[in-house]
């Protein structure tokens, strides 16, 4: 961490600065110039609270040099984790696909679904039960119920399942979950994610809309900090100014996350773009990024799909892109 | 609501849209052109699914004419809600000025703090218990004590206070908070917003920091869905590209929001900007804008302060501003 | 177009809005409702001015339903279109793979740099001589003597080059650039579109930092309203709130580009990210997403690069992923 | 600058870093930690390329510490520059009222408008005659006569006119005309900037959409570099992903600007919001906010008006709102 004090600063502060600092267990480095002092800490200073030594009168900024993230980051975890969910895993070199509809609706609707992708490759199948929707007069899930459905679909495929959890009084309703889904939209929701840290499964965490890298990493860290280390980084899309598409997929959070940290990272063209003509190019896009895998939205009547129709694919469409997604990632483990 | 359909599409297809959405109530209105399709909605179309009609094969886009919140917006409640708040009021002319620390952190610290802001013409008394921090290692509040602590300030100086509560959970320890405040990050946390639907206090409301206009008053459309009407919406600062400043403060958010809605509208300078510098001249900005109030982050010793000391004003500074805001209320009114 | 009216609107004036329309030469149809009236408009509404129909007193909202480009846009002209550049093009197939130096520097720096990306299979040479650099203390390129030096490079390699214009009185120098670069920042740069439009080579039409999909297309009708129809599209990264990388590669500018449109798009790494690790993963992605090509910075001393080193490739790191991308780019083929 | 080290970098590399940096007439402070280097440069940076530095193979990451503008920079200059136009001045306390039509159309129209706004008491009348317009087939201004007209107008009332420059080339029509605006689109047209800083007039210089307040005053110390030292920084909305207005207006921009430099303020209300029912309560925010001035679109019939009618506003209320200014204004001074 550097400091960097305002010019002219007070002898009598900066002396109870260092003090105060060197108490905090790290070295002290002082560049004093005819304008500018600078101190340079040396040592674990992760702990330090950088808002607060920003307040003080006599510093002008601070600029952190190490990641604020030690659990989630590379640094002190140089090899990939690899994350196994029933027969299938998580980075390590597969490619995962997880497939399935925004919400499930009926027991007939996930079942054909869930045999359907599986037929195509998914290594595991999604369905949304807690459904996060903008407006109270949207369908919101079929809740518990959505849950069963799943675990029936389950047991005829095979497949895990991921779903998403919206508050952490449902988590005794996720027991046959395989992998639990935080959203964009919670993925600030501290609490949810401690609570989740006592969790003994996977966690699949989404990106938030407007969060960097850091922040996301610092929401692992969260998760992690409980002692669960199973946290599967999710790149969603975010906000910016074109309106066009209903998100901006940051292709780059693939490369980027994976060189921070060693955490798999996945990639959901679906909710990327909001536009089902979308998902196929930018699917293909994610796994030559190097994602460890996609999540992406199959429904088979979308017309009719209660909620994200516009983004979802049709089964067919869904199986000829798992086949060109296999072409492709083979083609770029081949040309390294 | 307008459907525009493609070019050419199916005669079989478009009949039967039209038979369904005559099925849902609304009326049909066709404009046929050589190369497009026009339909014109009329009725109640908020509770139609955009989505789902977007997802159809032969529809190109659909543009929403009237505004999906009903019980939020200005349209069918067009008098300005006033929320009663212990002696005091938000809205209907009255300058609310939320003062207090951003955390409580003892007895002293928020008694202190209390007595200072109230001599200053705090309205109500601000203070965190449970502190949404981006690292699971900073200080997370004092949670229950926190409120405990607050409520000894409350019966001190008689102020009403406002606190942040960040899960469900939570609810039954804010019993002696007066307005319940909704902080960015839980802005849709849907199922938390649904519960204080069934609060009988009210909710301060804050933007998320990507959020637009109407996912805001979205969001206050969940809490008076469920029959809460006692909303307070508050403006925070969204993220943008600028670096200096923590967030932007986007001062047209409150005549805009008073515009749309009749929901009161305060602004919260210090999160806006996370410069005590700027929180004057922001503060200022937001009453000159029409906003209905203000909430400030005051500590007796910012650079000691557990969190955001670099965004807290002293009590000195928070009493020259005060007396700075009125002279400004009163001016306003008066050059109307 | 749609025209939503305000609620009771004055008949008087309605009228003469009709009136109005319908001597432009459009067909208006009207969609009464209860609380709301439409006007659908049918016919050619491209000529007609939105900003002046909404400013006026009964309009409450209008919506386009047709693109505003004529030109650029594909519904009038579906074939692809492919831009011929000496012996190459862009577009049609072609893996278009545009590399060399951010500056100019020296005649030995740019000749070796040409004759090895030429052997690694660029298309074509970039180099710059005027340099946009948002510092006035910042190199600003060799300027006329860049462009001589550039002239050499290509009678040397036979590859053709492209060189970024800044202003409108430096188009005699660009007699030997055989694409015409406008930069991000000159997009809107309308004196300078309108001149691009009368000369007789093809211009690489750079998306603004914050520029729509809509806006970009707008700028390439600027150019092509003069005449010159041979525009390249190029995607170079959009700025967002995320800090870590310099912009946010929008990778999903290459499928909804091409869909909108007719014009080849190609799209820059290395602008994209401003590092140099992320440069092959983006490349990878640009390609699998559907790009007609790449735009990528090679330097052969990228620590002593007067400009831009931070996001250099090497000659050997060009090389080793031109090979990677022809591979992609055939398994891409093969996988339809 | 504050220069960080990769782990374990080679002590040979630093050597010649260091011997490098002492070259270039900066001091340099080593603070050598367990795990990390950090160099300290003491002196002035201004002129070192942190590029160039990041480029390099053993610097991990650069922090600057300094503002890399000097001319622009208040550090260096920490009175408050006043600039003298005609009979009034920009900054130095005076309340700077800039109004007028987007668009001169008219002898008639541009002088009724001058006579009014004046009356209500505009200190300079704008008026464009070169229009930056987003599409070819949009209304582009009179050009050389739109300038003619305004200079009939300014002879008619006394008002200095501000007016808009698209290309150098136009630089010649622009002697009548006082102070030359740069457009947002126009803030990094870099060739531009450097040729106005040979102007003997000062510049009003818009910040881009998407552009830091750092990037603004670079684009300053351009024009400043070249000897003109009268630049007017005017903030006129950002881009962000709200829809509703057109731009976000950053309302701390004043403050913040001010404090970073000597020269004036002013913001524009009108392109900030684009809906002219804002334009009032933005434009007391700003005032608030401690802005030297405003620039204001005032149109006599803005239904007419043949660009930006939506955010006009009618002589009548700019009259009113130029009252409610001075009072609020007033009330600002007073209550220090």
């Amino acid at each position: 961490m550097v400091i960097i004090l305002k010019k002219d600063s007070d002898k009598a502060q900066l002396d109870s600065l260092v003090n105060w600092l060197s108490g905090k267990g790290v070295e002290v480095h002082k560049t004093v110039g005819t304008t500018q002092t600078i101190l340079g800490l040396v040592g674990d200073t992760s702990r330090l609270d950088i808002d607060l030594i920003s307040a003080m009168e006599i510093v002008e900024a601070v600029r952190r040099v190490q990641e604020p993230y030690k659990s989630a980051g590379r640094k002190f975890h140089p090899e990939d984790t690899v994350i196994k969910v029933g027969d299938t895993q998580v980075g390590g070199g597969t490619l995962t696909l997880i497939a399935g509809p925004c919400s499930v609706e009926s027991e007939e609707q996930i079942c054909e679904i869930a045999k359907s992708v599986k037929a195509s490759g998914a290594t595991m199948l999604r369905g949304g039960a807690f459904k996060p929707r903008t407006s109270p007069y949207s369908f919101q899930g079929l809740r518990g119920e959505g849950l069963r459905l799943l675990s029936i679909a389950k047991k005829l495929t095979g497949l895990p399942v991921v779903s998403e959890i919206m508050d952490i009084s449902q988590l005794p309703l996720f027991d046959d979950v395989d992998v639990i889904q935080v959203g964009a939209r919670n993925m600030q929701n501290f609490e949810l994610l401690r609570e989740l840290g006592q969790a003994k499964k996977p966690i699949l965490l989404k990106r938030g809309l407007s969060s960097t890298y850091e922040e996301l990493l610092m929401s692992a860290e969260y998760i992690m900090a409980g002692g669960n280390e199973q946290v599967i980084l999710c790149e969603r899309g975010i906000r910016t100014f074109e309106t066009y598409t209903r998100n901006t997929m940051d292709v780059a959070a693939a490369p980027v996350l994976k060189e921070l940290s060693h955490l798999p990272v996945i990639i959901d063209p679906s909710h990327s773009s909001g536009r089902s003509a979308l998902v196929a190019p930018l699917a293909c896009a994610a796994v030559a990024a190097g994602a460890d895998g996609l999540i992406i939205e199959v429904h088979n009547d979308p017309p009719h799909a209660l909620c994200d129709g516009p983004q979802s694919i049709r089964p067919q469409a869904f199986d000829a892109l798992a086949r060109r997604l296999h072409v492709l990632s083979d083609a770029m483990r081949q040309a390294v």
